[in-house]
């Protein structure tokens, strides 16, 4: 159960006048933070007994990817584990995985539920897992069928049901992606499938134009569920990375409200411009307190950062600079 | 339920020593056969009635895939309608559908299912439905997220479950594709999704080298289930589609008992080499009676084609030329 | 000035239901039809002296590719000079050419007017010439930039300008085009470029969904300018090219009253299906006597043919499978 | 009309011996100069009044493209408007523009014209403007048909009539890219195209082997017309952009006379190297005075910067590193 | 040693004004030749004993390629084994072969020489094997590093030593591709490698533009080499292939003397057109007998095929239609 | 012959655990070190005299790639010649070469034999020459057909024969790439080809997953040959290399004996993460001194670094994350 332990929170700089700002302290994982670590990023971080723990993507230097627990007092000091998670069987006896990277993390009734892109058959699709208390991890059935990505699991019911966001994909470098919600009596199989949204048409916001991806679980606000989601655009020299929020119906998140036309923060510090892929700005964790909220980010497919801001700004912002359905 | 009327049937021609022929009438469905087609080709057909029922792929002149349903006597003169199916809702309310391709049917327990690949949002996945006289059609939830293609179920419940083979594919002409298998307590939720088997590694079968998919419904055989699938092989002029076929376990057809190293048709007759897809063989349907099957197939992306066989040769040159594990 | 010879023509065959039907004697011109060609195809027809002029793409045996002057009495048997044209200077003392190729041609005013595809340093453009008399040809100033092709120009000014209909391009194999019209006081300086129209998006109408071309030169009706127009889809083994037919309007031809959905001519008989790039109709020239319509195009980019209509049923099935605005 | 207010100059470093030095202040505009743009950059400076006016490249947060006015004193402190210039009808009633960027401005005879990049139904071609004051602004035809960029006028008449470079362009990333120069009599139809000068032989400059583009105005010296542009070389990550110089001749800009075989200015500072597209150097606009002329170039399609040279040291550097011709 | 036997001739067909005609009964060997072939095609034939022996490559059902030992008393009706070639050790102890394709064979002083495209480790190069008698037979060392195909030996030493020509290429369906000469003291170690000529520079001769590679082994004429070679063009819908012939230097066959700049036979049969690689002639052996000459070339990748000429009329061709040098 | 010159060295920094690390002087070489040069990197030194030579990768400011004799007293402190290395005819009289680049060097017997990726009629292989003083150079024939590159000679005979590695390649930025060996008796034939090692099968070792080349000059050790090699990933920005090491049999190199799974050093400084190419690393040469080993390598393709380490170290390392046979 989720505790009332603060969150990491920085106030916004003198003179910034931006929705959200960057913590003064990133990177605030750096890529050699555990011994085998090439680069952790891409990471999942909720509350936990009387601090944090989170799930770390951290590709060793033979560059495989996988998830590793990790737990920290304020959510800004974290210790890792040298070894990469260990898996027994939750719902099925089939836990195959060629590779896990870019996990999400979500308390739904009794425990902790865990998202991940898991390589089946060396082919990525949504992993599912659960913990009770980040020592013990069960692991079941696939979500769907490859290929996909950025699985995000909603953080209670839906109309009685299990809801998680993906991103159909395809076998590399995806051009392309929308980003899909799907429902499961059971968390074994999946249905319903329905759209959400998918890249903006050019030139309406040429950020987002490539491709999009869920990224933080998203949480309740009055207006609905806010999400921080990552959208792409397309470069002379490769793809670039930033964020945006959008707010979803509460009881039918196909239904996108409102979806910031600006992106919310880009890459633009130097740890985001440099690293093993430049130019990413990746959400995929955030934590709330009252009216303040934490996100954790990818950076540069190198660390991992953070960002903060208040919620009502950014709500305020969304509406103000809503693109959905134009 | 399904009939016991005589299936189309020539004998092997003098001096032919192939284990599958084609039919001396190919191709028994012309791309004009219905006032507004452009081609008519992948193609389902059943018993039914007293003679047989098909759903028919008819591209119309503005080359928009939809499926159409037909009646025949014999299974070779065929009447199809001039209008696309219309569907009411199955256990949906969402019937969406921005294209229709490349259905395939079967009977299970109490009624027609149909399968066919289904634009959601213009991205392709599998769309299913059901019929219990081929006048009324009720469209069910897509089984996946897209993209997917050549969705086929099996004629019975396996283990207590709805079973269906996919290719996941992504949003062109894809080129790669594996088989899988999903299940279904109850034809909306969709899970334990299985590999079954993938294109070969070069060159120990390059005719399947590219991507396979399924094909035609399986029927069980003492082997266990009989499938013939498509193979692709990439030229320098593009992909050219032959016919192979399998024996999955009756069980679990996630594994494969034996696989045809050698095509069983591949593109050679005049009809198959030259259309508007040149050199594309593409089982969709089979009708069996004792040991003959009628092999329903698709040429060219223009005909609908026959071709025929003793089911007792086609298993035993499946199990002498077996390629599985390999 | 135009004649009133007798067209090309043959009466609609028993049992067709086509609004466009084929020549029996296609191909008219073979692609050895004189000494030195590999090819001849998507050529220019017009009504001269007392009987009929043409000009020729014959890509020789080096598969050079240039234009050649032709002369008939019936619109049928024609008589091909073995050299390609030579070119006198028009407005213009610059007449490089890489290379000429989908010649148009039309009568304005006071001459033939030629336009074509011009290798300009080796880059497609849109070349202009004009005769007299089929004997002498001078060449103008190239219309626009490179990249360009398909250049069709209106048979009368336009608001006082000439105006001309042409697809910008890229530099290879373009996988995209929409026909624009431009205007100029002189033929010698263009402006005033206006859009007409696109590829439709999927899946209205997919056989011309990846790119279209200007085709015949249009000709006034009572609704305004008729064309024939070339429309191109993406098979997984390359393009296919088919007819339709628009109708603009009178004084601002940007504006697309009409367009077929479906096409009016496809690839389908053996002479269109095989050849040096299978599956092209490619329509480039007309001749029209009271209701009476024939249509010549290339054929498998190796031969020439002819097609007959009645304008007014044409007219009629315009109208009544409308997509323009869709 | 021009001034004579001293230009931003800073003299060679100590110690340097570069033909072109940076300027010590780079990047003079940062990205976040006004409060809605992501980045600024490519942009074109003039004299004009008591000091410079100039007209920006600004994406903002939405990656929207888009041109602002601004003024300075001394060319190195700007104050850009906030919002993007807005557009009267100049010699035309159809001012479409989808987006516009990488804008070049010069005066000639009686009032500042304005080029940029100008997105017609989505695709871009050079749009034309003028203004008197940079206060009111009228937009004129555009230039040319699809697909362009880099449109740059000639300061004055050539031969009694508008002269322009572009660059044909395809509707992406393009990969190749020649100089062209086409003349208008009225700044609204255009002809006469005249190819410049196109990349580079491989291996003779490699820097400049992929594309090429014009740069800045060209400004008349004893040799003839002096022109910095950009070239691209392709890496394996991507596009690489440096500067060099060329001289045209004076009546006929299609004569290259001397063109650089080095490049006078590649990416080598932190804020060239690093940013929303590494390795960028895109010179967009000059001023002279005397023997100095001072560069204003984009970096890293991110920030404005400047670099300074002697004209006569520049000329001299042309015409003994040539390869025109070569 | 090579005998007197006539080769195959058919004379000049009346009316028939071609350098090169093909044999009526095309094609001489049909896909399906041998109980196991999908098609055979791209073979080599020498004289041999009181006939003919012939090496042919073909692809079995599995489409494995393989080359395969045949004979024929009149060089037209063949008996091809129906196992392919086993191997000894020739020069080598390793014979590593993932496959083998497209063969050529020629005496040199006292054996047959071999060459054919081998896969080693599943990359492309070129095998080398000798036989005494078409029964046994030798492998040696692969000539070259991967990846390349079409290597061809000349049937004597030049300067002493072994001379073989091939064609660089890549991994996939290269489209690049010029003819080097290398040389050998002992059909082991290779060096001295020479460019002879490389696909012709756009419009020059546009059959041959994408790329090239040496066909049939060369023989001596008074002009020096003579070789039938295959030049490539990349259309829309993929490549065709058709032959040339050029003449090298005796002495130094780097010097290409002469080179058709039209093709000598493109692909215009309907065996030449459909197939399963359509729209390709590619010779690979040749017969001399006096000024006859026969070629025998794969159709369509698919079926063998034979054409005649007489050699000094091809000679004569040549010459006056050459573009070596141009 | 070589000296007992102390080679450059600095300790392991305190607190650091890597088995190679950084020079605290690198870039040891800036791009600037030479008047002409864009960029020095991926260059070859040896021992030579009372100190050290170098033969280096200096790409002009024309992005010309050429090499350069350098020498050093510390092999830290480099005079680098100004202008490239002329070259006498060795055991050829063609010494044709386009450029040249990423050289290495090593003393065989009785000299200092050089190898480069050398453009031969602009195609890349591999040339190779000698000196004796490092002032005269003498040019041999090419080793091998293009495409190759990364050629690197064993430092002593194998088996009677001078031993090379080199990565067969193709024309451009090439996707692929395995290590060979081949052999020679005089270096000017060459023959005996054998692969030593490819890219890792994903997901075994990812950071080698898209290509390998050889590196710095292999020495022997007790376990055999040791050698810095190159591996490449394929991110969503493109290429980005890293270091790793092989150790290969004394006296058959093509069995691998060990091989690191994860890479000895990546980029991760600045230096390595931004430059002309981001994100590179690219070993080129090595000095011994005992257990001491100095690498120069390549860094983002922009200057020359050095690394440090032990070579015991290294090779426990090597052994104990070895994935050879993997």
């Amino acid at each position: 159960m989720e505790n009332k332990v603060n969150i990491p929170w920085e106030d916004r700089p003198a003179g910034c006048k931006e929705v959200v700002w960057r913590s003064s302290q990133n990177p605030i994982i750096d890529r050699y933070h555990i011994p085998t670590s090439n680069s952790i990023f891409n990471s999942a971080v909720v509350r936990y007994g009387d601090g944090f723990a989170g799930v770390f993507r951290c590709d060793n230097r033979s560059v495989q990817m996988n998830i590793f627990a990790g737990r920290s007092a304020d959510g800004i000091n974290w210790e890792i584990d040298e070894n990469p998670i260990e898996w027994k069987c939750g719902n099925t006896t089939m836990i195959d995985s060629t590779y896990k990277y870019d996990p999400r993390c979500t308390w739904i009734e009794d425990r902790y539920w865990i998202t991940w892109c898991n390589g089946y058959k060396g082919q990525p699709t949504i992993g599912i897992g659960y913990t009770f208390d980040f020592k013990e991890f069960y692991q079941c059935e696939n979500a769907f069928l490859p290929f996909n990505r950025n699985g995000v699991l909603f953080p209670e019911k839906i109309n009685g049901k299990y809801a998680m966001m993906s991103r159909p994909s395809d076998s590399g470098h995806t051009p392309f992606g929308d980003i899909y919600v799907s429902y499961s009596p059971d968390m074994k199989y999946w249905g319903e499938h329905r759209h959400i949204m998918g890249p903006t048409p050019f030139p309406l916001s040429a950020w987002q134009c490539t491709k999009i991806g869920a990224g933080t679980v998203p949480f309740l606000t009055d207006e609905g569920w806010l999400m921080f989601y990552h959208g792409v655009i397309t470069t002379c020299n490769g793809f670039r990375y930033a964020m945006g929020a959008a707010i979803l119906d509460r009881d039918d998140p196909s239904k996108v409200l409102y979806r910031t036309q600006p992106y919310l923060l880009g890459p633009a510090a130097p740890y985001e411009l440099v690293g093993d892929v430049p130019n990413v700005v990746f959400p995929c964790a955030s934590l709330q307190e009252g009216d303040k909220v934490c996100i954790y980010y990818g950076a540069a497919d190198t660390h991992v950062c953070m960002a903060f801001g208040y919620i009502s700004e950014i709500i305020d912002f969304v509406k103000k600079n809503n693109c959905a359905g134009k």
